[in-house]
């Protein structure tokens, strides 16, 4: 079956498999049923239907096992091809299975829009509960590798260029600042975006006289959901969001990515992902450490701002109900949220284990001849020979050095006025990159406590 | 000028020139001065450097006059294009300008990236408030338009289908719902995204030594931009959360134009872009009323996607600075943020001067012969017949009236139950669409309320 | 199991299987398998590999059974997960289904990506089969109508403006040169797009020392693939070929379902899709035809550009494999084609079975009370009153008529000299659309020739 | 002026002033007044118009001076802004230029819509023209690198790891194929693209009568146009062709770049950006060397995937002409075709001045202790040794070097059973990546005559 009829081959590289359970089909058919059977009881509690029959449909629903959702699952993927909506055959498979008395009353005064963004929002929310808590758990991995390697120095690279130092613990601090910025996001857009949706057939209730907004107020609660000013299923700026927020993560987690496959480079060799058996390995070439969650992470960062701008280009819903652009959020944003949610393990799986080599990063800091230093010196020096004749000197020294391909310290040592001014002791010293790391210590102190300040 | 190297003629179609004038090179060139002058002053206070530069550098910004940062803007523009950055040349050009015992110290720690982002801070902050007044005079407009249309019926259209009626205070309020919320996003985002970038070479300061970060404070507070728990040039999730607000918000617009669109075709007639001498008019088709603030709308939902996309997938910035995601930024973020402050101002003459026909709505809602009403009819109905012989004897009718292309009415009024459980004066009463709005007016009322609870 | 994991729910709407049926796990390890099968063979034949082994790798590949292979398929996505490639675990499990003398010579001198990158090529080999076959059917629908209402007038909409007469025949026409354009697109980028990919670890064929352009050689053909000049493993300027091709293509369509959506708008009903039992219809709404084909073609239009988009950003591989830009090509691409494909056969049914109105069309060009006519009585009062005098005479009658809502035709002839000049007759007559269609026939049929040239 | 309202400071990073000159207001400009010049002449000709009209019209637009049409341009801008559309004062301001008894027949029987888009292919043809002369020069540019360095040995990175030695020549011919490829869809896809649009008010030519066809050979001849079988105003794949054609084209040059920014990375140093004045230095920090135009085309290939999914979202146009979707091009693709002609100049001066380091290629071979040359080893040593225990036997020696830090020659010397096999001499030169580049030379040779064959 799998074989036969999935795309599942490379899906399986980088997802959540509690996300896939609750944006699968089978996880859309549970909170559509979720829907219908909350609906029954919100309008049995408000005497819009018969307090019998918003039994009998609740009941109905709660009676369903796995199986039987599996079933109605796959009776509505082929009734949605012919009907266009999965609610219609929803609403039928569900009716055959309610008690008599209730028949009558499933779905009362809903529409498909109802039940379909509601779904959705439930989703939604049970997505971003999965995702708030991996972002809390990749933020504590984040905050442990910034702390652990806060004065881990190595060398900050600019358009790729040996800069000055830096230190592992502010690389890992920026990353963790990214993180725990989206959970702040989160966290503001929740009760914006997971809202109730309940309009009837044109967003005005009339099928439920005066009761609707009785109706949605009980619903919203049942579900769990915000209770929106009015319904919204032709403004989709909440869907907008949380696609927003999705490219944004994976953004955030791409970058993770980037940085982890650039220090992973054979050529450069400071970071690796944790070895797993048979992953990234090549039996002739040994020497080869392959990235794969890193680049997976790459990938989510390629992959989500083509979905991202579908979701943003389908918001032009016509009147009250779009014909097209409601089609084009189907496949996307359910996409996109697997691929948000997959990309998020994978970089929780990456951090956990990071394989961080501070031997190397040291090492790799003196690839210039201690050229990368030339500004902790000229500073130094500037304090006795002043700051013009400092930068002449340096200046020149560094010439000489990448002229003549020796160490910037060894040029130095020869000018005697540099050796008057400082002595070999402090002129080794300066070129110690501990000695030229200003605020990275502190920047990595407020970026952990910005993160443990998080609820 | 203009013309043989511009670029204007179509973006003058939909601008708003007050964002125009922070996003220019003009603008630009400011904000990079600014900082410089406040890093000048930050450092004087702090002892960074002495006082008497930070005089002198100050003093040579605030002295310059709209032509000189004009031919500022220009050289920088020509060295931008040799030095790959606009920051040399313009620390080159204001050194020149100031008094000899401050041009040391000008620049003084900072890199090309804090410039260039704190720039964009600052750019973002001015359209931002721009933004920000506009999102409220366009909730005016709508908030107007939903409370006069409070009870305006016209027929709501699924998928572009008649289905039931609806008020035209209903759907503004539905475009209303949309700019609250945008203004909510644009509250919560912005202590995040409007923030000092300030980090020296590679983003610990280290050329500050231990003053850096005292330094930093006194510059955020200068600049009126939020200080961050440290240097943001590597992590670019600010940006994309500021893309991400203008593309949601160019969506909410751009569902307005493609309603208004729709509400102004030929066959429709239902509402009209405010009259202007020469636009949309054609001589010898005297009778279009061709839409262009509409159809501009609609282009900015389509065009702000891609933007969106190409800064969302930019974010993947490598180590401590990009080669080339950050270039990738520097066109679009502007042209994005234009064509979104254009697209707002645009709304605004839309709603503030949208001509609603509720004549023609009212005579719309029959163009289905009353068959939109048929559900208002067998809830009511229902109450005497019982709602199985309601539904029947309805859609026998609708059935009738279809294929006979009567009214419903009519043919209702010929069945004798019907006749006899409602009489034909009650009759009639179930085909005016006034009474089967539902809650439409509630929401109307919770859609302005929610709006005139923005602080 | 389609319930659980699946998430065919929407899938199931536009989809054709025998597209899914390629592009799935199954129709994708299979074409990896036939790689190396004709891997071997070719391998065989230049004693690059001892014959006995590459017939016993080929037999082990032909003997597999579709269960077999659904079998591998399920164990490679497990593989995949761990591996971060499907191929180690299919060369695993390939290996062991290969008699023990060619076990040795399984996947010999190939890398990865040889395989990965031809099992694609074979992939859009046969979705291009398909498009083509598809394309063919759909210019064959579109050139029908085009020719059945070669003559049928409807009113030409211009920003959505009742502009001019022109004849539906046009608008399929226009429709039909748009597939036609793509028929030519694919027919021109397959021998560059569908070519082998083949160059061992690094590109070189190394370990096939001297025989490596002679295997390549054969495998293309063994394939029927193109041979390239060289490998192109990160060269990816052909996969960003095909998606743009599906792009377009997608967008084309998208603009037949626009045009069909707004034509069956309840406002319009000039064509309808196609009725099928239990789509697009409504119980208590009887008088709705939602477009369901129409729509899923618009949502395809706005779906495809972010696949495109992600495939564009995609093609700036690293050196000599990509590190994330491969990966994300992945899901995007069989998405894309699965998209594409399902797209066009909805097309096709919608063309197939559109229901035309043409008295529909017929009626809505006196929306306006004739001053869609205008311009053609300008035209022949120019002829007898001069061009000044006519246009003056009509444009005060097209004020009038506006002004009155009376009928143009009917103010004219209350106008003394045009009476004058045209009599009765002549005037009812220019109100005829047919008599001022233009060249709208020939275009019709030049379009319907462009198509017919077609091989 | 450039300064207040100019927004080129980043558009001169990587522009092609040529390109801009086309595209510019001014270059629009006159491409729409040569429209309606040839329009004249054409309808003269076929007795449509007067002839003294016709070349009153034609001599006003050749008698205009750059200072003109910059003057019209300014005023079309204004224009535009109010009516929507720049015809309409171009018209007018045409008009005005023109002998008094041509001004009734300006723009004869033609509409906005006719000018803009032939206008715009116009703009297409004279930037293809362009396009093909740098994709000329850039393969040119690329084929003498892949030539010099036919032999030059480097390591293949794949996901950026050290796998087998390739050639620089390999490389460079990877990036010419992708260049002449782009070439010959350059040439395949212009006169299919490169079309005259010729339709009047809604396509069907109604106010030239029986004369529309004749008049629009004459139109496409004079302009140099192809003709197409009917009007294409609301058929956009014309478009989205030549958009694509700019995402694969940036993505091809931003391969180039991006791995330019990874040679040019400190830690690898195998090749760098032509020096210039001023560019990519850093005096504090004279070791970097900041990749600019490297940089720029990464940023080309990462703006230009939004563009063309704008473009291609917007293909769907409604009916005759869209209401929105038309306006999404106009700043759209222009800043497309700059964007891409600015990056393929920019990639021009990249190739031609590319700063190759075959001796840091050669050293960085080495990187790991001759591990990327086991393969090479185990092939050799399998002729004598035997398959099996030759891979035993170098996989051991492989972990010892890893192990122990040493060569793998080392390593392998010191076992009896290579020695006796393979001999010193021997073995040295088996570590020699000259002497395992497989196919590479004949590769490299194969990608110079497919682009030596371009016409």
């Amino acid at each position: 079956m799998s074989g036969t009829h999935g795309f599942h081959l490379f899906d399986a590289l980088m997802n959540d498999e509690r996300a896939d359970a609750i944006l699968s089909d089978h996880g859309y058919v549970r909170r559509m049923l979720a829907f219908e059977a909350a609906l029954a009881r919100a309008e049995g509690l408000e005497g819009v239907i018969p307090s019998g029959a918003a039994s009998a449909i609740s009941r109905a629903v709660e009676g369903l096992h796995d199986e039987d959702v599996n079933e109605m699952a796959a009776a509505i993927a082929e009734g949605t091809a012919r009907a266009g909506t999965p609610v219609i055959p929803l609403v039928k498979l569900l009716t055959a299975r309610v008690d008599p008395d209730g028949q009558a009353y499933v779905h009362w005064g809903a529409t498909t829009q109802d039940v379909m963004d509601t779904a959705l929002a439930l989703q939604m929310r049970d997505v971003s509960d999965l995702l708030d808590l991996g972002l809390s758990q990749l933020a504590s991995a984040l905050a442990t590798l910034a702390h652990r390697h806060r004065d881990t120095p190595m060398i900050g690279r600019t358009v790729l260029q040996h800069a000055l130092p830096v230190t592992f613990g502010l690389k890992a601090a920026g990353w963790l600042g990214g993180v725990t910025r989206t959970r702040q996001r989160l966290a503001e857009s929740a009760p914006r975006v997971l809202a109730l949706q309940f309009g009837g057939a044109a967003g005005t209730l009339a099928s439920l006289s005066s009761k609707g907004p009785a109706v949605a107020e009980r619903l919203a609660m049942e579900l769990g959901l915000a209770l929106p000013a009015m319904p919204w299923h032709a403004a989709r700026d909440r869907i907008a969001e949380m696609a927003a927020f999705c490219g944004i993560l994976c953004g955030t987690l791409g970058k993770i990515g980037r940085d982890v496959t650039l220090m992973m480079q054979t050529d450069v060799q400071e970071a690796f992902e944790p070895a797993a058996p048979g992953r990234g390995g090549s039996s002739t070439m040994p020497h080869k450490r392959n990235p794969v969650l890193s680049a997976l992470l790459v990938s989510a960062g390629l992959q989500a701002p083509g979905l991202v701008a579908t979701i943003m280009a389908a918001q032009m819903h016509e009147h009250e109900r779009a014909a097209g652009p409601a089609h084009a959020e189907w496949r996307t944003l359910p996409e996109l949220l697997r691929l948000t949610a997959g990309a998020l393990k994978t970089a929780i799986a990456l951090a956990e284990g990071l394989d961080v080599r501070p031997d190397r990063m040291r090492a790799n800091i003196d690839t210039t001849n201690g050229l990368v230093m030339a500004e902790a010196v000229m500073m130094a020096l500037g304090a006795t020979l002043g700051r013009l004749e400092a930068h002449h000197a340096v200046d020149e020294a560094c010439r000489a050095a990448l002229a003549q391909n020796r160490h910037l310290r060894d040029v130095l040592a020869e000018d005697g006025r540099i050796g008057a001014a400082l002595g070999p002791e402090r002129l080794r010293a300066l070129f110690e990159p501990e000695a030229y790391l200003g605020a990275a210590g502190l920047f990595v102190d407020a970026a952990i406590a910005e993160h443990e300040g998080m609820p």
